[in-house]
């Protein structure tokens, strides 16, 4: 039977997006300013119309503004550069968010390198992964996936200090940041990917597991340390006759395996996925709090 | 007995500097551009001073130009500054290295993120961080002393692409990169630190050892697992009554013990130290490469 506790992330974002509505209306109500973000939209694949939607819709819930752009397809590189550069000098616009994936005939680099560094809410420039890496050094934007990882952690009380952490992924978006953040609070973090020869010896080393890799039910019980803690960022559909659509969504780890050997580990849904959204917000607010300078 | 292979990286780097020297008389030849390097250097440090010295002097053993700044300890951050922005200025100056530490009522990150990012040789800007960091970018430079230890991995033929590695350290000029570096060549890498509370048990689990802390012996045989590689960082005075100095200098590993167990091992000195220096050549030669877009 489960014993582990869950990481309730759609709760904790709630929690979350109340405090960010309270500040939004304090520095309305204090200097008439209301946090914008602009997303970029180009092309039409479902599943980015669907998170641009939810994105827009978790700006209203708290009051922040949110400016939309939707190209088509087979708009150009250029096109796309032009709307960035305009949201770069437009003072009602905070933070600027291009939904990936593009369109293959762009340049995904010169593009996210385009966003002002001010405006970067996603935290992908190289610059902002820079001063995540370096001590003393302090980054303008985290990005949020990842963000929202550590935030679970410490809202759960979750101590990260001196703990073995192992993250399994390395992308740009969230496993590096994500070993980053660890390494910052003073984790001794442990990088698999898929280059790893036995990911399952180092993975049941940890205290503290993220694992953002894409495979639905790679992490089995026994890569897993009783005890440990999960954040499980994966979300992948898997056949699933009962759904009305026929799939549903499943992480990484095998849930069920794990609930019964961690002591805590996030469901998905409703984990990290709406934890990302709620420092979205954040970052957003942040950024216009920085602009006009305001606590 | 020692079975460990040396690895020699005083000769490595003799091999290096010919290979750049050769290069520097070939884009002099070709288009009449001669390399060239700024050290700026604040203060009277007696080992700062050395430093710049053997830099300087491997700058014309190569052929490469150098410039060399020295500044009173007590002169302002901005007559620093002044030099730096006439450096990034000049045409001549491919390369401006800032030898640290700077004295203490200076700002470093100031000082270090004023180095026009195209002649940041030492590759300390977050930006060339932030890049090693990402996959699918590229840094303009790596920092010179986790280039060297990578370098002599490769100039010994170890394979990194799926092995086990651990870095013992952090710092933003070893540790840190050097993690970054191993990780690009697919290593499975984990970073032991000040916090990590058993280093022994994950040291001992890697295929490679980069070892930048700056304690004395700090790793022992039973660190290490046999047939393990270890790059020893390290550079730490021990006394020595028989020395004519009183002192001599050792690594982070107790190489004696460390000699019997790895299967190869840089000494110190006559390690990592000599890579360093040939590494700041090669990132110079890169630099004014670069400006002239000569392949
Ligand atoms: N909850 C949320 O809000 C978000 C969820 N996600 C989800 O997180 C997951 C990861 O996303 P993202 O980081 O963008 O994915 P990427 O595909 O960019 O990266 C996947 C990483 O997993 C590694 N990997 C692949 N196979 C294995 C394996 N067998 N063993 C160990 N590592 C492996 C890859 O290694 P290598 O580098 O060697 O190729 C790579 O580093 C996805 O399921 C995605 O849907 C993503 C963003 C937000
Ligand atoms: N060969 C060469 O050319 C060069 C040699 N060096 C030498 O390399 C060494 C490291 O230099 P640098 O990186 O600048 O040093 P720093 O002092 O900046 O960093 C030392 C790192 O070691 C970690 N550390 C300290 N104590 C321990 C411990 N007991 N166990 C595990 N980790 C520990 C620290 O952890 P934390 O972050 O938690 O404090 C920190 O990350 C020095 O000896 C230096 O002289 C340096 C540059 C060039």
């Amino acid at each position: 039977e489960a014993t582990a506790e869950v990481i309730d992330g759609k709760l904790v974002a709630k929690q979350i997006r109340e405090e960010i509505t309270a500040e939004v209306s304090r520095m309305k109500d204090a200097i008439g300013v209301v946090p914008g973000l602009a997303v970029i939209l180009v092309g039409d694949r479902k599943d980015s119309a669907t998170y641009v939607r939810n994105k827009k819709k978790a700006c209203e819930s708290v009051g922040i503004k949110s400016f939309e752009v939707n190209l088509p397809e087979d708009c150009t590189e250029q096109e796309v550069l032009k709307y960035i550069s305009d949201f770069n000098d437009d003072p009602s616009v905070h933070g600027i968010l291009v939904q990936l994936p593009l369109p293959k005939h762009m340049n995904e680099q010169n593009i996210l390198h385009a966003v002002s560094i001010e405006k970067d809410v996603d935290g992908f420039h190289p610059l902002n992964i820079g001063r995540l890496a370096m001590r003393g050094e302090e980054p303008l934007f985290v990005p949020c996936t990842p963000k929202g990882c550590i935030e679970l952690l410490h809202r759960y009380n979750i101590g990260i200090k001196g703990k073995r952490a192992v993250v399994i992924g390395r992308s740009n978006i969230v496993g590096t940041p994500a070993a980053l953040l660890l390494q910052g609070e003073d984790a001794t973090v442990s990088v698999v990917h898929s280059r790893t020869k036995d990911p399952e010896e180092l993975t049941r080393q940890a205290d503290i597991i993220i694992s953002a890799v894409g495979k639905a039910n790679m992490v089995k019980g026994s890569w897993i340390k009783p005890g440990a803690v999960i954040i499980d960022v994966g979300i992948n559909p898997v056949e699933d006759a009962s759904s009305p659509r026929g799939y549903r969504l499943v992480g990484d780890v095998c849930y069920e395996e794990a609930s019964k050997i961690a002591s805590a580990i996030t469901p998905v849904p409703g984990g990290v996925g709406p934890m990302t959204i709620a420092m979205l917000l954040s970052n957003t607010l942040t950024a216009a709090k920085r602009t006009h300078n305001f606590q």
